[in-house]
């Protein structure tokens, strides 16, 4: 956040009392509680967390938080991130992964707000803490998650870092947890193209668990990110790895498990990708390999819809049938205006100053698709940079011109 | 064939002449013929025998045969084919696998009969060279054929010996060619299970191809049997095999292929089976592995509808969707009667002497579904067992009793 000053609000980016909020939220009650997430979309994150601290919010949220509720922890984990490199993002930022996670919006309203804390709820984060230099959502727009077995084989390791390393040279992150055996084989490999990676977590950010991937982090922040729901010096308990795995499913086009025992974790993340609507992939192995047995369970289970990759190709092959470009990713972004995605900006820079035009139009000045253009508008409208008159778009008042 | 007598027909058996003209029309052309097939039909074999040999039959057909028509050599292969303890199975003996070929005559009726000499049509044979002592209606009543490479891996081979000897521990006969690799692996599997093996030759069934099969083949005799559509003498041509390939998926449940490369003689007789209706299957492999990229083809070919196999349970779990019963074998028959399944034995039991009674009925006193007597009746009227009397089923008169 080397260019970002004290004080200074950048464009994009959320007020300072609603990240204050959130970083409150975040820590006062135990992230994947679909009724708190109502609680703050009803509320907006500023008056939830000063209903939350003055005991006024209804009963079940505020049981939820218990004894946190009253303190305010907000600036101080703020304070703390700041100190290892990390921020916290929210949904008012413009890096925030709107598209990514609106599955989990989707999702939500079929839970049930009852008040139980329930580790499997699919829930959107409330703000999610962020370590290294890239916007959050460039980084996944083009992203597949890779899962497997802690417990992997030398066979399973060497299609991770095959596969990821195949992804970064497309220009495709890879995401994962921070694991032993799979997630860092994945890691490895999109490092060694170069690429960037995504290591969600089920602790803070500025806890390196195993302790032993403490190198591993560190070159994931060269190009990547670290990522949790959970504020600075969080421990990795054993139920938020169950929370997190619906964060990886969501956050990516698709999940691939590489690697998977019989009923294993990997699995329950394909699930959750499944009941987010996004492609669930298996690689297969050897049929004597117990680590191969979960992948072929996938495989064999129709219902899942899972598919079969061997490769790279394959992969990207499987999410972009779901309809979207497999064009190369944006180049690395600084600014607003800088991390937008090239079909972005060109949208960006077809709007008009004055009347608004149709989408079709901006297509056409664009040089691009109706679906393209359609699909770059919210995060366009998201970071303020146009706007909708009534008849059509056109750019807002202070986004930035080229 | 120890127990039958030189001139004494016996029960379920083809009339002499009419196993002595498909002996002859099984050298006069190259078996695949689809225009032979369908004059067989309409002449019959005897008729279409002789005309061949005079010269009469059809300019097209006349073709197919060329020099060879004016030979009748049917009696000296069946002179032949004993020596080396083989019979030729017809369409009119008992023991012809009518329900399995059954498929090959539906496609049959979209193939072309223009004479060309194509060796990838799909037309049931005329008749089959058998060597060994069961039945062959019995023996691929339940079967799964096990193809694949003959650059197979270790891996491979392993995989196919322990399917072929699941298979054959439940009942199961295992259906390959007589090559190498995953053929033989097939085959040792099964027969360490002590279960009956059929390889489908390209070539004479008294010509070991490979030689140094010879001892392999000696075992499958044990149980098992040889079948080939060419008679004794003739050479493993190329084309053969192709040729085939269409007889082993027509003759089993289904086909699983073990191991191939891509683009390989596997998956063609995959397609094969596709074509003719039956469940196509694949074991899954290392990615890493050339002799499982062909199956990965299969597996990730949604069109071809192949499903992912890692054990004999699940092969038969996937012939068993055909919506067949999955119980166990028949036990080894040795006469017309005893040759039939234990279901089969049941409803022949059941049927009454006199007044024909509806399936509906038999089902009820054989204690078994109308599907089942639906399924055995066939083979019943056609081993001249049952009969139809207009009204209902009854026993025929020379039907032995119990």
């Amino acid at each position: 956040m080397g260019e970002r000053q004290v004080g200074e609000r950048q464009v994009g980016e959320a007020a300072p009392e609603v990240r204050r909020a959130r970083a409150l939220l975040s820590r006062a009650v135990e992230p994947g509680s679909v009724a708190l997430w109502r609680f703050v979309e009803q509320a907006g994150p500023v008056a939830a967390a000063a209903a939350l601290r003055a005991g006024t919010a209804s009963p079940a949220v505020q049981a939820l938080a218990g004894a946190r509720a009253g303190e305010d922890t907000g600036s101080a984990d703020l304070d703390r991130a700041a100190r290892c490199g990390a921020r916290l993002v929210v949904p008012e930022d413009a890096e925030w992964p709107a598209q990514a996670l609106h599955c989990l919006t989707v999702a939500s309203s079929a839970e049930d707000a009852d008040g139980r804390d329930r580790t499997l709820t699919l829930v959107p984060p409330l703000a999610l803490w962020v370590r290294g230099q890239p916007p959050l959502a460039d980084v996944v727009d083009r992203s597949v998650a890779l899962v497997g077995a802690r417990a992997s084989t030398a066979y399973g390791e060497h299609v991770a870092a095959e596969l990821a390393h195949g992804l970064g040279e497309r220009g495709w992150t890879t995401v994962s947890g921070g694991a032993f055996g799979i997630d860092a084989a994945a890691h490895r490999g999109a490092l060694a193209a170069g690429a960037p990676t995504v290591a969600v977590l089920a602790c803070g950010v500025d806890r390196a668990y195993p302790a032993s991937h403490s190198a591993l982090f560190a070159r994931v922040l060269d190009a990547g990110l670290l990522v949790s729901e959970w504020p600075p010096g969080c421990a990795p308990l054993r139920h938020r790895f169950l929370v997190r795995n619906r964060l990886i499913a969501a956050l990516t086009r698709g999940t691939v498990v590489v690697e998977a025992a019989a009923r294993s974790g990997a699995q329950a993340t394909a699930h959750r990708a499944r009941d987010l609507g996004k492609q669930v992939m298996a690689v297969p192995g050897p049929v004597t390999s117990a680590m191969s047995v979960g992948c072929h369970q996938l495989l064999r289970d129709t219902e899942q819809g899972a598919r079969l990759v061997t490769s790279a190709a394959d992969v990207l092959e499987a999410v972009g049938r779901l309809g979207e470009d497999l064009a190369p990713p944006a180049e690395r972004p600084v600014r607003a205006r800088d991390s937008l995605s090239d079909v972005a900006r060109r949208v960006l820079d077809a709007c008009p100053v004055r009347a608004g035009v149709p989408p079709e139009r901006l297509a056409a000045v664009a040089g691009c698709t109706v679906l393209d253009v359609l699909r770059v508008l919210p995060a366009l409208e998201l970071a303020e940079l146009v706007e909708w008159t009534g008849t059509g778009w056109r750019v807002t008042a202070t986004a930035p011109r080229s």
